[in-house]
């Protein structure tokens, strides 16, 4: 049973999967695990866990082909569905069981690697697919918070070439989203307003950082980004929970995804890169001072050891400069 | 001149410095910047910016060889030492000018690439160039905090193979570091004592994260370890600035370190690795509620992405494990 362990001093969590260690490790040239066909591929259904989730064509049968996306459980979970959260101390150390989901969501049935080719009515299903996700693990009282994210790329972390992401549902919130929400919260407490709000606003004003700006959301290279092209999406009309986008939400984010991705890797030459959706917990409800985003980080640079240590970074481009070259950087949606 | 850059929502200092996007970045097939030669060794001083400080040999002169141990400016810095913070505000942004050191402390006069085949009295030298240059940079009151740390091995982010380490002073405290005293604060007001000394009692008592026990120092895997064979050292005499340590501390902390990186070493063959002194800012007197320490992370996995943009890290080698097979690796020192 994997283990959730909380660092006594700065109050982060961390999972403790021996499990993990199973998972294979004979990386190719690419950098990839040795794979003698694509486990994610249609046909190759018999490879993955049972599906949790697919959107099929009509007439095609579970854990068969003839599915859109399709979610499965992680083959390596770092998390544990079944069980109590048993949560105890030692002294000055807490911990609880692993209990959470980690699910994969293969994008697209064919051997894509790179989301920014699917297809935009492709993104806009892999997204319902995450708010369908988000709303049935919130039923699970013992899960607090879902993290959606992507490894696109073995620098980036990524064990297979083939289009996917990740979701990993936790008892606890990850104390990058539980800072963002303390810090927002300070700043509402302090000015009676939302901060990405107000970042928004600055932004539209300024202009300099904008990538992307379409009725509801706005792409920007943050002005505080850690690393080279750094990329954030943020939604116009403030809501705190990814999962209560409307269906036009989906629909206009679909063909904002597939432009600022597409735009990256022409201005990158396909880079590895990571997303992730930072949203607010299950058990919160709407809240006035935090908003939805997606943060995108390509990995164009080695330099990180010491900004694990110290979360302190240096980003040799400017966000200025980043957002510039992305502006001019033309995409042609169908 | 390099900018700092507060993230408004999370208190994230950022260094945006385009001049650091001048350096070399030509790797060779370890992974290393290509050089025809090695501008560290002894009798290459030309090829650095003059030396801040050097432990030297009677009657050798400075930038010319007989050194043992040298310091020089960092060829391409993240920070510049001449200048004004100007504080400015924009908004809901804050930044300041990027002013600061950030240097090279070349650890040996010879091409050796790793810190654990130096001998004792060298690492011990190191150790005291570390505090030399704290006391130093401490007088400069626009300073705040500095950091040492060290990148081995290009998958760590070194670009040159020759061992060494750096120092980064800044006009702000790294997150990590504020993080850690918010943590150990809060602990101290709460229960009246310092979370670290409690975390080495409770360590000493249960005996399975020890790595070494030492009289005066505690190497141990940390309960919540991020990283597989994470080991951090703490002294047990309680201080929270490193640069007070005394010298018989520093004769002890030489053969600690020799025999913790020798450790590792020998468990994980040669791995790459960071590690980072957490130390208290300059302009803070004695804490009671911090203790300084050093955390090594070897750079063993590649699954950092989703870890940067969550905060949740997920570490498949219990630190119990990994306490107990570094505390069988027979280390002989002379």
């Amino acid at each position: 049973m994997p283990e959730l362990r909380k660092d006594p001093i700065v109050g982060r969590w961390v999972v403790i999967a021996p499990e993990r260690a199973k998972r294979p490790d004979h990386r190719d040239e690419s950098g990839f695990v040795e794979a003698q066909f694509d486990p994610f591929a249609e046909g190759h259904e018999h490879a993955t866990p049972s599906e949790i989730l697919a959107y099929r064509n009509p007439g095609s049968q579970p854990n068969g082909p003839g599915w859109r996306v399709r979610v499965v459980p992680n083959k390596f979970p770092a998390l544990q569905v079944e069980g109590n959260l048993d949560k105890r101390g030692d002294g000055i150390y807490d911990m609880m069981n692993g209990i959470g989901a980690h699910e994969v969501i293969i994008e697209c049935p064919h051997g894509e690697t790179n989301m920014s080719r699917l297809s935009i009515d492709n993104i806009r299903e892999v997204l319902w697919v995450y708010r369908d996700r988000l709303v049935d693990l919130k039923k699970d009282r013992r899960l607090v918070h879902a993290l959606i994210f992507k490894n696109k790329g073995a620098q980036a972390g990524a064990t297979l070439p083939h289009s996917h992401s990740q979701l990993i549902a936790t008892s606890v919130v990850p104390i990058s989203i539980w800072d963002e929400m303390t810090g927002a919260l300070e700043f509402y407490n302090y000015r009676g307003r939302c901060i990405f709000d107000d970042m928004i606003q600055q932004e539209l004003a300024n202009g300099s950082r904008v990538v992307l700006d379409t009725p509801n959301f706005l792409a920007i290279c943050p002005f505080a980004s850690r690393f080279p092209f750094e990329t954030w999406i943020l939604p116009k009309q403030h809501s705190s929970h990814f999962e209560n986008i409307p269906r036009g939400g989906i629909e206009e984010l679909g063909s904002v995804m597939k432009t600022v991705l597409r735009k990256l890797d022409l201005a990158l030459d396909d880079p590895p890169y990571n997303y992730v959706i930072h949203t607010a917990p299950f058990d919160a409800g709407e809240l006035p001072h935090f908003l939805w985003h997606i943060e995108i980080f390509p990995r164009l640079t080695r330099v990180a050891g010491f900004e694990w240590g110290s979360g302190f970074y240096i980003n040799a481009v400017p966000p200025e400069q980043a957002a510039a070259f992305l502006r001019d950087v033309a995409v042609d949606l169908p």
